[in-house]
């Protein structure tokens, strides 16, 4: 972990009492710098003439590396360390989200519409004409965020406890930048018949179901029996939210090295939910050689451990991912950190693009291949180009849920994708911007229009 | 429905047109008043020299009452009726809880934070300790609103769509009431296994599960179950809230009539869920001689169609209601409209004590009787002793909540009740005041902190 740079996820702040003399503040902040903590916000609390207390921000790499900025700090003479706070706990205590009413309930005549017996009524017309409920209730703009805890980030099979802080996060995604009410549901269950039917049971309140976390091949099983047996739009994040915005990504990349969709060879490492998903959906768009691999080396035809999405992109090479990356004119990885090496990249095609996605540390250290790509991206915050489903999935259920669409379609996905594209000017586009920003306000409005132009074109909308 | 007073479950706004003459708005208001209509706020939207455009809030006892106050006034001559707005329907439309996020985010570095990279740690620390999960999530303070919309209301199977409105409509008072964030889960489903199931399998979410309008007898069957294989506080509110509540009312009311618990006979009509949930409680608190009736008459050992829960309650008498009601001290309704006549209301013992709870219209309009009972309670807030089970269940899942209690007791109900009733000072108890306001706000605390002391005492609470 010692060559992450320092970010939020290790974030402290030190709680201090420092006398008031010359250099003593500069002592600490020297002594925070010598071991490589990223200083940020300092507060100041509380001052006497003798002393002042101040609340300094410190960003680590990781708890280790925490810990030696608190050490360095304690060792100092005269300083006190009052208290340590790790900030990335203390904002998830007490949990993320909440449910609010967004009606006051002061008198007994707000409670006699909101309840009973004026509540009485909005049944009766729902019970009369089922299609009320759209209008009547939170269904219209509230998604479940439905996990089994099996596939929880890069860390594995946590189950659904441990998953819950992953899906509150989505939770304010989804309501941050859609203005979508979403809820999670963390199954006590990795069993896919029984992960149906609790979905299916408990669908009438949703509008939407938003799969996240499930482990493959289960997801591929559930997703495909959902969308068929509900009449509300199922997408699984990993999956499709990933390959929207590297569909995106690849987009305006191949603008870059003028390079077509139809020509160039794309390595995908990682045979996951994530990375069947954008094989699927970049032979969509048109890639026509795709070369993916696993943990074993290339999807080949000639081997016989493969599931059945990974038999749908068996091709005849054979080999090992180095072997893959020869004359490749594009590498995405979704798989885990450091697998590619800078020799790899160097026997790619002229201007190589590289994807490298896992999080949170990438298939490539950036840095290590700078000059040799004509493109890199990755997940991550802190380098240019950050591929991020946050750029896709509120959009999409934003559209989704606007025009009541009964299902998610692949032409809303490469909707979206364009959509995503086209938000970067082609006089901003360049090898460091290639993609637009999170923050970006354009974004969720502009790809929840896309997905529901799709959406009318394809015949599913449904108000 | 003509014998209901107007209430503001039928609460309309009418947008007029007036022009600006002396006894216009009198015309309009005179026509309100003939038609029985219950004339609210009035507000100026718009004046000109010519005309004032008002909008008139106007409560009615039905919709056919609505349309006659529609009807009276736009037979008036000068007045324009611009528009007629439904209030209730109008505050229903969207829904009325939506999900907020407790925290902002508005960089990447509160983005690193609440969700990846840092949300991970969160997810690691959860996995190595479970117990975690009620410190870094929403799981603490958190309920599922569970319904099969099989007895939605008074109104019967309306199914689960319709019965989201009331699902909304508690989780309002759940916030409302004791800042509980709880969330509506209606089931496609009304078999009793796949319920069993399904709540199980979204456990993990939840600090507890409030059980609504299932019907009796799965609903007895459900609780038993989930309260046995879940280790979160489980509590069908129709039943226990409905019980605590009764038995907060009977126990001030026998203190005006001076009269024990142990030595009166109590009739219970309805045996259903909130029936037979009242007879245990009140067994648990001392009474010794309830008699219950369903539709065909006194619950008797001679009866062969009695369900399991009904044999519990069945005695040596036979026969109807009128039969039953003689010589009783205590009514308690949880039936139908109009099932208690007056002369079963004059054959009690001295100083009957009426609790006409059916919803919306009792089994007795008190004012038939209300020279004749000691004390009358409905479930109406337009009269005096509204036995509702807000006044139960925010505080008791508040308590629950707060210690960790593993499940819910006997002893927590008798707590709750008698934490209620002790809210009804003795100088302020009299026989329109037997029971506090739903609106006190000592209530939910006070019921809290006897559950909590509840839960100590009986070993199961867990922080």
């Amino acid at each position: 972990m010692t060559d992450l740079t320092p970010n939020s996820s290790f974030s402290l702040t030190l709680r201090l009492e420092i006398p008031n003399r010359i250099g003593m503040l500069a002592s600490v902040t020297q002594a925070i710098a010598t071991t490589g903590g990223n200083l940020g916000q300092i507060d100041l609390i509380e001052q006497t003439r003798a002393v002042s207390i101040r609340d300094l921000t410190v960003d680590a790499a990781s708890t280790e590396h925490a810990e030696a900025i608190v050490q360095a700090v304690k060792a100092l003479p005269d300083i006190k360390l009052l208290n340590v706070y790790d900030r990335t706990f203390n904002l998830h205590r007490g949990g993320k989200i909440s449910i609010t009413s967004r009606i006051s309930l002061k008198s007994v005549s707000d409670l006699a519409m909101a309840y009973t017996p004026g509540v009485g009524r909005i049944c009766t017309a729902i019970a009369q004409n089922p299609e009320e409920v759209y209008k009547l209730t939170i269904k219209q703009n509230t998604v479940a965020i439905v996990t089994d805890g099996s596939a929880v980030l890069g860390l594995g099979n946590l189950g659904p406890g441990a998953a819950l802080p992953v899906m509150e996060g989505k939770a304010m995604l989804f309501k941050e930048f859609a203005g979508i009410d979403a809820f999670p549901i963390c199954l006590a269950t990795q069993d896919t018949d029984e992960i149906v039917s609790t979905v299916k049971n408990i669908a009438p309140v949703f509008g939407g179901v938003n799969l996240e976390d499930i482990a493959a091949p289960r997801c591929f099983e559930i997703e495909e029996r959902l969308r068929r047996e509900l009449d509300i739009p199922v997408f699984h994040d990993d999956q499709h939210g990933t390959a929207i915005v590297t569909l995106a990504a690849l987009f305006n990349s191949l603008k870059l090295v003028h390079k077509s969709m139809e020509q160039i060879r794309i390595v995908i490492n990682g045979a996951g939910a994530a990375g069947i998903a954008i094989a699927r959906l970049l032979q969509k768009a048109g890639a026509e050689k795709i070369w993916m691999c696993d943990s074993k080396g290339i999807l080949s035809t000639s081997r016989t451990d493969l599931t059945e999405e990974k038999q749908e992109f068996a091709v005849k090479a054979q080999g090992t991912l180095a072997g893959a990356m020869q004359a490749a004119d594009v590498f995405i990885g979704v798989s885990g950190p450091g697998v590619l090496t800078p020799e790899m990249v160097r026997s790619m095609a002229k201007d190589p693009i590289v994807f490298a996605m896992a999080n949170p540390i990438p298939e490539i250290q950036p840095e290590l291949v700078s000059n040799e790509v004509a493109v890199m991206a990755t997940g991550r915050s802190d380098y240019p180009n950050q591929i991020n489903n946050v750029l896709a999935f509120p959009g999409v259920f934003r559209g989704a849920l606007d025009c009541r669409a009964e299902t998610i379609t692949t032409s809303m996905y490469l909707e979206a994708a364009s959509a995503i594209a086209s938000l970067v000017k082609p006089s901003d586009l360049d090898r460091e911007h290639i993609i637009p920003s999170v923050f970006d306000e354009r974004v969720a409005t502009t790809v929840a229009a896309a997905v529901q132009r799709a959406a009318r074109q394809d015949g599913i909308a449904r108000s």
